[in-house]
């Protein structure tokens, strides 16, 4: 059993000065798929983007936009998003205070140890 | 892109009044991995247990203890924990409120459609 606050995880820098800590990923041993946590900055947002696995999302802290193909829904702490594989997305701060979400892929989805 | 917050998914009684909520699993199209989330109330603790599959476990509230063969470690929120296959394990709550963690377990770990 491995135990470790997210806050003691070193943040790696990722466009837009947002945040990325891999809390539980292959280096702790983990063999199907990955714990991220991503902190963005107000006015920030996640690239427009897709790519060939899931997310499994859940918002823990501050305002967002779930922005699709489909469109813009607001989303806050509690919220989850199931993003299939395939599908265009972003992830917007749209708020005055950190947007803080974990963001969990398949071990093919992070590239960092 | 699927959103829904987990307190409108309805909650599965478990032994000991514990509820789960199976959050993004199978039936919302989850490939890989199932996002569920546990509340325990106070004086309750997840069955001393092991299993052919891993837990990566995150604490959203209250105050709880996380149990393996090597002993006992006090957690709260922010805290993650990887609990690997095969290792004896329990989740407690020893404070006065709920105790809310997220549970995830590659597909074969949660039989809830």
């Amino acid at each position: 059993m491995l135990i470790r606050n997210y806050r003691d995880v070193p943040a790696i820098p990722y466009p837009g000065n947002i945040e990325k800590r891999v809390v539980i990923g292959p280096t702790q041993g983990a063999p199907t798929f990955v714990m991220r946590i991503f902190d963005l900055p107000p006015g920030t947002a996640s690239p427009w983007h897709q790519h060939d696995w899931e997310h499994e999302v859940f918002v823990l802290a501050g305002s967002g936009l779930a922005i699709s193909d489909e469109g813009e829904t607001p989303v806050g702490p509690g919220d989850a998003i199931f993003i299939p594989a395939g599908e265009m997305h972003s992830l917007k701060n749209n708020g005055q205070d950190t947007f803080r979400f974990m963001c969990l892929v398949p071990l093919r989805g992070e590239s960092t140890p």
